[in-house]
């Protein structure tokens, strides 16, 4: 049989780990603190990638390719952004046996390198706006890392735009957090709070962060998605001007927002069970494994090839007819996540049907091998719906609003998930709630009705409503 | 105007950097040898993986991601391999403010990293074949460098497999060498001999490295690709086992396959001429602009943009209704070298027609509106088969045959392009040709008829066929 793993409500985080092992998804190797993303985790990535970028592409944007490597002077030219992450970079100090003279990071990020090209290619309002766009790998030293959540290197798309004025910004800025959003919730199934982060959390040298963030099954909260408008801080540090149609030099507006493999470990925290992945639809690499039953019987195994070769143009399809017994192949493609079943046997064949099995709840449906064209589309919707609906349902049940501290701190303590509750704005309340609540601002929710007038904390005058939590 | 670029005969190198900077195919940084991929760069790359990563697919193999950093003494497990490339490793010796207990090189090539993985996941025959191929980018620490053709870090993908036998390796090596020279001569139009290379000019490790390579404009090859079998020496010293039928242990064999953004310096110095670059339809990441003509005039521009929505469900096309003048657009998209340019203007329109014009040989035709769906496609195919004739045609032209050195070394000197000699098998006489005649020796094709039974250097029985030239 296919080896259990660890129950999630035993230990959440061996849980975890136990399936990003046991589907295949990563393996560890000699670098610490790196992955290897196997072909099966992989291959979600390439789902990912694939729909953002028609996404990226239908909105405008381009993609480019810049260099992996930030020489240091480079990195320091803006202030906030190099305390941000100088603490956490890789240093290339030698290119084959001789010293550089100057040590270069490995990007955390590449917004040095952005504002360098942007200075060189930006010179009227006619160069106006540059929407790039760029897929790669970046790394930041962290001490504890953990599969896709937090690893040293880790696969990303970070967008850059660069603007004439504060005002297109600010929009871009909207439309790719809400590109993120409408991507979380259709393609991976989850629910998302849009908002903005406080300036404690927001981009080192960003004027504005705004975020989508999931709720996952232990109730802790994952940053999905940022946002930021830089506003025009870097182009002043980098010089990124243009000459205006009034004949006037401007700085210009720029943007930068991110996602990341750490989607994937949204997708396992979020949908899994303990029988292992629980896959969306939209970035499941395989959409229905078909299993043949009894499949030494003649015509069982040419009967589930003929329905892989008529459905393989159609989904994602594989077909197991591997020697293992069919309740080891069930297990296995449960552990995997796959969103449908297809069983066909003697007896199905002798009736023109088959059996689809869902992933998400066990549904069983006999189907006439008619209809399948049309079944299935129906069902992979229903299994993303469902998906969607329950993972909606969970964070509702785990969403408190707290008026007064006492009470905050109870929840926090004993309730995982999201607590709403009022905020006046200032640092000292977000630290002093992190050092008696354990929890951190997640956002500030777009168009979120205010539970009460004064902060949680200080019990002044307040008027932000703010999701606080716990996070990966 | 479009400015002028420098011509090819007057000075070939100056040639190719004018058109890589006039195509805005890449940009400099501050960041020493390495580059930036811009928009339209980037985008015949993400062209050529497309149609690659679809091949490879076809062919059984998946996509992997490995970290980008291998540890010293991971490096240094295959003897032959880390004295090829630790040379120019860049090396990783800090992480945050604190020194690495190991230093690390980025990859130059993963080779040490897929061997550590497949030793931990390969144990039986039924595990085998394991079929891999990474995107990313690779580091070697170049003195000097050149857009495409040599940089610090550049993109590919690196192919590797492990297999049961040393007869499934040589294939999977020649299966994939021949998906290069395919890929090479239908997408790129570029005609490549096929063969193995020397021992002196194989691959850090490999028992053999098989090559493609291609004749530039002026005469010198470029490699375009390399397919590399390992017998099993990676595997002896990494400890790739697996349990055979037989029940004995055995080690297992491998390959390793890559090409890399170099095509994109072999497509331009292959096909581009005088007036900038030349594309091939198939990764040309715009094949087909729109240009109107009186454009001001009533109707012109919504025809020009009933064309572009008519056609761009079929074909890579742009329309290009910016204010400079017609001859400025001709000129412009002849130096990004767009296969095809279709005009229409006032009088087009009144008899339902326009005129299109080929990139390669400027020839114009006048073609019915309601034909373009039919034409283009020909046209198309037209362009490809003129650009891959034409090179083949100045390959045969600048390939010589010679069997005395003295006349081997006055070609060399004087005729740039290849020169077939028969040669003996010793290195002594390979290095012998590169002191006197500064040519390295390309490949031993496939199926190369002998031209003598003398080495062209010592004079003694030889009976391979080599093709000598300068390389990129």
């Amino acid at each position: 049989m296919v080896e259990q793993i660890t129950s999630m409500e035993e230990d959440f985080a061996k849980w975890y780990t136990d399936i990003v092992k046991k589907a295949d998804l990563i393996d560890y190797s000699s670098v610490k603190g790196c992955m290897i993303y196997r072909p099966y985790g992989y291959a979600i990535w390439e789902n990912i990638q694939r729909i953002l970028d028609n996404k990226f592409k239908e909105t405008g944007h381009q993609n480019v390719y810049m260099p992996m490597f930030i020489p240091e002077t480079l990195l320091n030219k803006e202030k906030d952004h190099v305390e941000g992450f100088a603490p956490e970079a890789a240093w290339v100090t030698h290119g084959g046996s001789e010293p550089l003279t100057e040590k270069m990071c490995v990007r955390p990020t590449s917004e040095t390198l952005f504002c360098e090209h942007y200075a060189n290619i930006v010179r009227s309002y006619r160069d106006l706006p540059k929407l790039y766009n760029q897929w790669c790998s970046v790394v930041r030293w962290e001490k504890t890392t953990r599969p896709f959540l937090r690893s040293r290197e880790f696969l990303w798309q970070e967008g850059h735009t660069v603007h004439a004025t504060a005002k297109e910004a600010e929009e871009e800025t909207i439309r790719m957090l809400n590109v993120y959003a409408d991507f979380f919730e259709k393609a991976l199934c989850i629910p998302v709070v849009k908002g903005k982060k406080t300036d404690k959390e927001k981009f080192a040298g960003a004027k504005a962060t705004y975020t989508v963030e999931a709720l996952m099954h232990d109730g802790k909260a994952l940053q999905g998605g940022t946002s930021h408008n830089f506003g025009d801080g870097f182009a002043e540090a980098f010089g990124i001007q243009y000459l205006d149609r009034d004949n006037q030099i401007k700085h210009c507006h720029q943007t930068s927002w991110g996602v990341s493999t750490r989607m994937i470990g949204a997708i396992i925290m979020c949908h899994g069970d303990n029988n292992g992945l629980v896959l969306p639809p939209a970035v499941a690499p395989t959409q229905i494994v078909i299993v043949p039953i009894q499949q030494h019987k003649e015509g069982v195994l040419e009967k589930a090839n003929e329905l892989y070769n008529k459905l393989k143009n159609i989904f994602r399809v594989e077909i197991d007819d591997t020697d293992n017994t069919p309740g080891w192949k069930f297990a296995q493609h449960e552990m995997r996540g796959v969103p449908l079943r297809l069983e066909i046997g003697p007896k199905d064949i002798e009736s023109n049907q088959c059996v689809l099995v869902r992933r998400d709840n066990r549904e069983k449906s006999f189907v006439s091998l008619d209809e399948l064209e049309v079944t299935i589309p129906a069902l992979l919707d229903s299994v993303a719906t469902s998906l969607y609906n329950a993972a909606l349902e969970r964070r509702e049940n785990m969403t408190y609003t707290e008026t007064e501290l006492e009470s905050f701190i109870e929840t926090a303590k004993n309730k995982p998930g999201y607590i709403k509750a009022m905020w006046c704005g200032e640092l000292e309340c977000e630290l002093k709630l992190k050092e008696v609540a354990d929890v951190s601002s997640r956002c500030m929710p777009f168009g979120g009705e205010p539970v009460g007038d004064k902060c949680i904390c200080c019990g002044k005058e307040a008027h932000k409503l703010v999701y606080w939590g716990k996070a990966y």
